[in-house]
């Protein structure tokens, strides 16, 4: 839930000035997205999505961000178009802050992840990697294998207050993981959107009732890295049920669809379980650091850490890609 | 900032369903409105509000509230207008709480309030007013002058941590504006909103730039009451500078509107000093409470009861209506 900077009629209209979106006709501050600042747009000329860039997105990486989507979009994909301003710009100041224009996209983000989202989703992902290809702009994955052993050090003070043995155990996974992680250009690389979770994923039914993808948002952790880690992020994501049992069926079909327009080498399939270990790895590291250093009943929800200590032990026993639906 | 309660796309396409609004198009949490749920819900029919009812909101009062906006809007003002299920009934059930789906009002609120507004909210408010004249329901206000007493003893304890010596001013204050509150039936009563802040108007500018009501919405504090108390509400709302100043142009803005299409009574004008300062202490209690009763940092963004101290000196030191613009 997410309106940390109000912005004024007056600078609101300012603003618009230098867009070609005629006037003004609406204007609601979004409840979704943690990051930033969300507002509804609607102007004489359609709907759109303001978002000001808030403390935690580096404005430095927002250059990458709006030119990835502003080419994903180019290549088809369904995903926030930046909306240049009269001057060429997509990227402008609003209330003292980096804000930018997207479109609209229709669509309903799944609450409860059924069977039948997952083949969509690998299908969607798949054609982001694909229309990802060509784009020269290059981002490091600031939250990557490299950037675990820092988050680590950050929450150990506390991270045994959330559970007793966390941080040793921890500590093992990392080395684990760190130790049987695919040397650096031994799997295919490209733009990976790398937080691609249910509420960055809308879908609307198709004529037979079959949820269709109608749009992917939200790049702000967006990044150059291994193609295959954005799979394990979203078997991380979509494939685990609320009871914590994984749903071998999800894995599948998401997998299925992935392949069916970009196959898994052999290589990428070997690797997927670590990549998994680590996708649950960084995630446990981030709920742990905000929740360690959030205090409780704070402004941002907390997310539970050790949702993802469970899926990363989950991911530490799979014997093979064959446990995990690949 | 308020979506409390998550909706699942099947509950809600299961919702729908019994609605002649055509498919789901978009679904979206909006980051407005502190009491209840809201979402912006798009459908091939159009735009619309669906709210879940909180707990804040009595049950009880749902068919009052509902039924007002209807009748309103049934008499052309822009406010939201229920929107009837196939079986007749606006009031229905949705994640196991009351929830409604209203019409969508286009505009924006002004963050910053300039005098242009206050012009057409007071021709807004008499509109409402003149408006709720046949409407039959009726709700006590319970946020009323009966109110106050429990509201400041359930304050009491904690009250003084906010400002030392602050309940003993705010029993004084009590005292001397209930001595001087309006005899029952001795002022007009009728349907009041009792809670016309900016957030809860919206404007679109017309041709010449100027703005113009195109909303009144949030009708979940509206009861029957004086209605010089809901002007009362908008003095304390509208007419304060960042300053803490009283801005009395606005404030002949807002009174000449209003009695372009309302006239004020004798004894309303007279009434006004004291039902402008029983305003400033409903909105400093409620303020005191939420601030005493909910941790520093906690989901929902307190509110600095102080400001309505300053508001409440000022009205307790006004010479007359004149003093007030009136």
């Amino acid at each position: 839930m997410a309106v940390y900077t109000e912005v004024s009629d007056e600078a609101l209209r300012a603003f618009l000035a230098d867009y070609p979106l005629g006037e003004l006709v609406a204007f609601r501050g979004i409840a979704e997205g943690v990051e930033n600042s969300n507002f509804a747009l609607k102007t004489t000329q359609g709907e759109y999505i303001l978002t000001l860039y808030e403390k935690r997105v580096d404005p430095g990486d927002l250059p990458y961000f709006l030119g990835l989507m502003q080419h994903l979009a180019g290549q088809g994909l369904a995903c926030p178009q930046p909306v240049p301003a009269h001057d060429g710009q997509a990227l402008r100041q609003l209330a003292g802050r980096p804000g930018a224009i997207c479109t609209f996209l229709p669509g309903v983000w799944p609450r409860r992840v059924r069977p039948q989202h997952c083949a969509p989703l690998g299908d969607a992902l798949a054609q982001l990697h694909a229309a990802g290809q060509d784009f020269a702009g290059r981002r490091p994955n600031a939250l990557g294998p490299q950037g675990w052993a820092p988050l680590l050090q950050a929450c150990r003070a506390e991270g045994d207050t959330v559970q007793p043995g966390l941080i040793a155990e921890l500590d093992a996974e990392l080395a684990a993981i760190l130790a049987a992680w695919p040397a650096a250009g031994s799997l295919p690389q490209g733009q990976i959107h790398a937080d691609l979770f249910p509420d960055n994923v809308f879908f609307l039914d198709d004529a037979a009732g079959q949820p269709r993808v109608s749009g992917v948002i939200d790049f702000y952790f967006a990044c150059t890295d291994l193609l295959a880690y954005d799979v394990a992020v979203c078997l991380n994501a979509w494939c685990f049920e609320s009871d914590h049992s994984f749903n071998v069926t999800k894995a599948r079909a998401l997998l299925a669809a992935y392949q069916a327009r970009r196959p898994l080498s052999q290589a990428e399939r070997a690797a997927l379980p670590v990549l998994c270990r680590g996708a649950a790895l960084r995630f446990l590291l981030t709920r742990l650091y905000d929740w360690t250093s959030t205090p409780a009943g704070a402004l941002v929800t907390r997310k539970d850490p050790l949702e993802y200590l469970r899926k990363l032990r989950f991911f530490a026993r799979a014997e093979g890609p064959g446990a995990l639906g690949c």
